[in-house]
């Protein structure tokens, strides 16, 4: 199998060492031919090129491994690669997540496949325990930590009493956090992984602007003082619950039991759960970012296509998020507290109210009508 | 596929129901012929005999799946499969570990396969996951708590403050111990998943007999005190670690730090975790027992058949176990105390002691030669 691989970044170079390193039999059949990098300096290799034609109109690549991250040309080079009758692997679930649509009729309509292990839990392989369970069983729900930035954000804050802004700044410092943390720490990575996940665990195509998602930009000391106080943690979850024509989905940091098994999930990790018919309930643990572990699953979806166990049989259809079944209770800090009176459980603190159980939907829809930048929402566990 | 199943107990039941719901396309691609029962009660299908030659001389069944548990005669019913062209799926741990080298070797010789991801960790797809995690990375090391029983046993003392004896005796109580708790709280059911972990792991088939293990079996409520007073919680633990030309394996309870991983797995649940070159960490939590569970990775296993995804290509050859570079410190709680005088690095307890840094191998000739039949040895984690 002859890879053309775009991008020679974290997770593109970790991929071509660990197929250049032909450690096992299965990575002994594939070989890198061609690398798309962007500048100069990184011409370090007669296979580098800086065109990426050289690699989409190369009849004998067979697969096309895309780690370049970002929209555009990504999303160009990956629709002219299945056009040209080639597998695709990406590890990019923000270009996944968005164009997915368009993307998998393509490729259906060439007979190739689109493989996307490392955008959603990256070395965890829980796209491939996905596809492995679904063989026998319906996914009833999942919920994850699939952000590692906001984990350590969110654990120093808690066992440190440290400031966001000053944490965010520590995790940018040390390369884990973009310059432009949006995408984390407003929980948007988290919803191109939910949306993803969606994708296999349901079969259907979810509109990302759809999923419910409030992020940890506005969390301050004092709320993680009160779930120190109360015997909680928190945490970025990301979640999707079948309804019986809909599929329920959000984003939002929860307040979680200590004894829950999320509670202690070590700082860089990602933890994934789901729950099948007979299957019951299975958690999936694993550095969910890193070069190695990122490569590892683009090099085990590129020996999937090799190996031709492509388990993806059934279609993927848009489906509506309904966030209506989902109750829980919310803890809320705005300066507008008054507008909730009539949800109001009992305030917590100043301005910080709990809500009585509601359903996310109304939730979400009060906390828009509010309009008040700073607010802070999370469920707490019951 | 036409399946026989030899037992219709919790876990053939199990199967047997997943497969005539026929919920997903894999499944309606399944049927189960003919099932082996023991007694006339049972007789409550026509699919249904007392006499296994109806399923092991049927050449129309492709697959035998043994959910009998026990050596014999369920030894003897898949050797005679195996020499009839069949392919066998067994969650009978005790067995397969037992006989393991016998069994491979006539499957390899009569172009069939033995599949067992049911008897280790029942429901996790732990058995799948080395599979896959193998095709790219060795693996350096494993750990687990493979053991539901035990470890149900040792939240309940430790949170409950209680004694062994009567968990036990609530746990057989409720079905999670058997009558003879043997293989349970002495480790044993442990070791035979340590030892099949490592046939995936590490392509290697070491002896039973040389797998160090201590169980539970003499812990006393002050063992659990002086975990709960110094910040531990006390796990039974199975491991294994490849060495150059061995594996280091062993089974034991160990006082593991409480933000370990592993120190909040939920009661009924079993956690393991292993080490990839590339991949690093990666952990799976699951039920470890019951019958719908422990079924559909009975099931996953025939389907693996059906699509021929063995990818157990390697030859498994015997290794030796060598603990000498295994090192750890030790809770040992004995009488005879004073003959561990030279290694103790000091005393926490009557007649308990914290040894130096020592070997596994050495601690475990030291007890050997000791000789106290109530003596309970723990690893306490640094």
């Amino acid at each position: 199998m002859k890879i053309g691989l775009l991008g020679h970044g974290v997770v593109g170079s970790g991929v071509r060492k660990i197929i250049d390193d032909q450690k096992t039999i299965e990575v002994q059949e594939l070989v890198v031919k061609r690398i798309l990098v962007k500048d100069d300096w990184e011409m370090t290799d007669e296979r580098m090129t800086q065109n990426a034609d050289d690699i989409l109109n190369d009849p004998e690549i067979d697969i096309v491994a895309e780690c370049m991250g970002g929209l555009e040309p990504a999303h160009t080079f990956v629709r002219k690669a299945l056009e040209q009758g080639k597998h695709v692997v990406t590890s990019n679930k923000k270009m996944l997540a968005t164009y997915c649509r368009e993307l998998f009729a393509i490729a259906n309509e060439h007979g190739v496949t689109v493989h996307y292990e490392a955008a959603c839990g990256g070395g965890i392989p829980w796209m491939a325990a996905l596809d492995r369970i679904r063989r026998v069983d319906d996914i009833m729900n999942f919920r994850g930590i699939f952000n590692g930035t906001t984990n350590y954000i969110l654990e120093r804050m808690y066992h440190e009493g440290k400031d966001f802004s000053e944490m965010l700044g520590e995790a940018q410092k040390l390369g884990y956090a973009e310059r432009d943390p949006s995408d984390d720490i407003d929980g948007f990575d988290v919803k191109y992984k939910v949306m993803l996940s969606a994708v296999k665990a349901n079969d259907v195509l979810l509109n990302l602007d759809d999923i419910t998602t409030f992020g940890i930009r506005h969390i301050l000391k004092k709320d993680l003082d009160y779930c120190r106080d109360n015997g909680y943690v928190c945490k970025l979850i990301g979640r999707g619950v079948r309804q019986e024509d809909s599929v329920s989905a959000c984003v939002m940091p929860m307040f979680l039991k200590l004894d829950d098994m999320f509670a202690s999930t070590p700082l860089n990790f990602n933890v994934i759960e789901c729950e099948g018919a007979t299957l019951g309930k299975a958690a999936f643990t694993g550095q969910g970012a890193g070069s190695l572990p990122t490569a590892h699953a683009v090099v085990q979806n590129i020996i999937d296509i090799w190996k031709n166990q492509d388990s993806e049989i059934n279609p993927k259809l848009p489906a509506a998020v309904d966030n209506r079944d989902l109750m829980g209770v919310y803890y809320i800090r705005t300066k507008k507290s008054a507008l909730f009176a009539d949800i109001t459980d009992r305030y917590v603190g100043e301005d910080t109210i709990l809500t009585e159980k509601i359903s996310l939907s109304e939730a979400a829809l009060r906390i828009k009508n509010v309009d008040d930048p700073d607010l802070f929402i999370a469920e707490v566990a019951e």
